[in-house]
């Protein structure tokens, strides 16, 4: 069966690794099969980076870049800007009655993303972002959303407020099956649990290779194996995560002569160089392809948004009907 | 100085003489001078009435009907529906990251509200509602706010986010000046403080002169006064509260004869129901008047919406680009 998918990414920096082993692969997988969305998540960035909104015009359309780098294809796949979608601020406003303040406080995602956001306060648009992602999610009847563990709390809402808009007005939203991503959080390249642009251990999708090569050369491994005979400990190596990640069908060797001590960290890390080489060259072509030619990006951000109002003003139509707020609809 | 004035009433049903003496008397008399604007705030009536959201379909057209009686003149004022703004749920998301939980909390208004509102739970949505009240103001860059005192704490939160939307990004919005309401809170026919269509002690607006006559004969007067020479109490009788809401001119004479002992109840009933029947009669011609036209209302109602979102388009892009999310104003 066909489903329609909605992803997306807070607008906030580049795209790494990260991502792309998180979430881009997968979505470049899917479009083949579904009916593909993906958000540029501009308004929810405001919610941690309301005070640098600077950060997000610069990065947005960088990301555009990025996306159409990795492979997303604008024929398969609508891209689009959440800001410039008005329908979605609005089901959010009709979704706040349905969810209480506890039921958000209590959400463990956004306990734990309000301690590490760096805000002083808790905020109202913060503690609300579970409910603004359930409408990104139903004003489009998205079926399936690839997630993470992490954010599985933020689903189930999601399927929650909709069911509860169902029962209470008429059965016109869908609620969203998740598609648990298999591939979990990449390290970062300094061995913290998190590839992120912040912490300075990214490998970002538009590097050189030169820069790949320098991220590479000064990547943590092993710290116990010091001389390149030692035995190794590829499960606290974040080049072997890498490995694991990008060049699969290598990785039992790896593990294997690094168990053993029969390959140094040198070699290790330029058999992976060269897979990540592979992966990154090709994106490197297609990203100074379409930057040459801005006004093809504004037309694709704005065709991919066009086309989902125009499923957003539908979904509207029949939310507006199901609250009884169509005024005119039968009157005239 | 021309103002800009905007005022409204959630929609969760028809207007009675509280309605008239704490601000509709006002906005007729304000249209005259100044550019005035009406809001059917549908969408706050969801903060409280989301389970019963079929009140705010039956209500919305009566109570425009209530304005269009009551005076405000559809060539003067810009009456309008919130639902039909999807500028104000954006400016809404967006002032949502300026204010803190906290704050929200910690709103006298809100938290006396809450507890009158009946929901067994604090809703998101209703936390929220200063929030949104902060965009309806700024959306339009209302320059002055009708308020009553109990209100003044929202009107300070939205002068607060106004000022901290001016200061962060670029000073595009107006902070509103509130202009505080003389007549305080009209009691009820049953003394008690507040007269209200859920109390069940409400004159509506649109009541025929046989209701009126009715009400005012079962309305409670001064309890302590049980012959109608016994001197009265004025300042705790109903009756004499409408006297100096509706008939001031008249008032210190009945005060006066009350006090004495030179009126009775019923002589005093009669002088206020002349008083009410002479306001309320040209009201019941208009709302019949109208009531025969309702495609009349129907382009009222879509007039004054459009009005507004031709303003609230130019807010929202002087928003964006305060804000830095106007990604394709200078590229192309």
């Amino acid at each position: 069966m066909k489903n329609r998918v909605l992803t997306g990414d807070r607008v906030t920096g580049k795209l790494h690794l990260g991502h792309y082993a998180g979430s881009l692969k997968n979505r470049v997988a899917l479009q083949e099969e579904h009916e593909c969305f993906v958000m540029l998540a501009d308004v929810q960035a405001l919610t941690t980076h309301f005070e640098r909104s600077e950060l997000i015009s610069c990065s947005l359309k960088e990301m555009a870049l990025d996306y159409l780098a990795a492979g997303i294809d604008p024929n398969k796949t609508s891209i689009f800007i959440q800001s410039m979608v008005p329908e979605i601020a609005e089901l959010t406003m009709f979704f706040s009655m349905l969810v209480t303040v506890n039921t958000l406080r209590h959400n463990p995602t956004v306990k734990a993303e309000s301690k590490g956001a760096g805000l002083d306060e808790l905020y109202y648009g913060f503690l609300g972002y579970p409910v603004s992602q359930a409408a990104d999610i139903a004003f489009c009847k998205a079926t399936l959303i690839p997630v993470g563990e992490d954010q599985l709390p933020h689903l189930e809402l999601a399927r929650k407020v909709v069911r509860r808009f169902n029962e209470l007005y008429k059965p016109v939203l869908v609620e969203p099956q998740a598609l648990i991503s298999e591939v979990p959080r990449l390290v970062g390249t300094d061995g913290e649990a998190k590839m992120s642009k912040s912490l300075g251990n990214a490998i970002e999708l538009d590097c050189s290779a030169e820069e790949l090569a320098l991220k590479l050369r000064k990547a943590k491994t092993d710290p116990a194996r010091i001389h390149k005979n030692d035995p190794g400990h590829p499960d606290i190596c974040p080049i072997y995560a890498y490995h694991g990640a990008f060049r699969p069908e290598g990785a039992v060797e790896i593990r294997e002569n690094c168990e053993a001590g029969t390959i140094g960290c040198s070699a290790c890390k330029e058999k992976l160089r060269l897979a990540l080489e592979g992966l990154l060259a090709p994106m490197r072509e297609r990203r100074v392809d379409y930057a040459a030619r801005p006004r093809d990006i504004d037309d694709i951000l704005q065709a991919g948004t066009a086309e989902v109002r125009r499923i957003a003003a539908v979904t509207m139509g029949e939310v507006r009907e199901a609250m009884g707020l169509d005024y005119f609809g039968r009157s005239r």
